[in-house]
């Protein structure tokens, strides 16, 4: 019985990671469109203004379980990622 | 032009960090529920095992543009984020 209900659930935690990788995937891309429009104008990839509404908006929307602090820290690293993904593309349309 | 691309672009990416936020929860909500199901069973919460293959799972379906690298890295920060989770949710059980 309860090894049934764990295998149920973990087939539900499968699913969910499953859509966290796509919409990982699809946050990325995104990013890298803005990276190329912002590049485009000549804007600073960076922009700390902007990072700081995004968090802000996660404190808004976050109704548990997870902490708040803890939903702005996975967010960050997703940031990070998204901005050393744009820098990689700089870097590729550099080189070309 | 390049302005209202990019607001749309930004519209779009709010979206999917609204999205994130929610199935991360979910994520959040599903793992508490096999932290208890484990804990009723006497089942040790931390499973190298079941890591792994969510890990493998990540790599089998990245389409990119993330490399599978940076979305177990990621992952393994969600991994540490719902232990603690459990953790929390086990401290508060025996301080019933």
């Amino acid at each position: 019985m309860g090894n049934e209900q764990l295998e149920e659930l973990r087939g539900q935690l499968d699913d969910v990671n499953e859509k966290l990788v796509e919409l990982m995937n699809e946050r990325a891309h995104l990013a890298q469109e803005i990276g190329r429009v912002k590049s485009s104008q000549g804007m600073n990839r960076f922009d700390p203004v902007r990072e700081r509404k995004m968090l802000d908006m996660i404190q808004e929307k976050n109704q548990g379980p997870f902490e708040t602090g803890t939903l702005q820290h996975l967010f960050k690293q997703i940031f990070k990622a998204s901005l050393e993904l744009q820098e990689d593309d700089h870097r590729k349309a550099l080189l070309v």
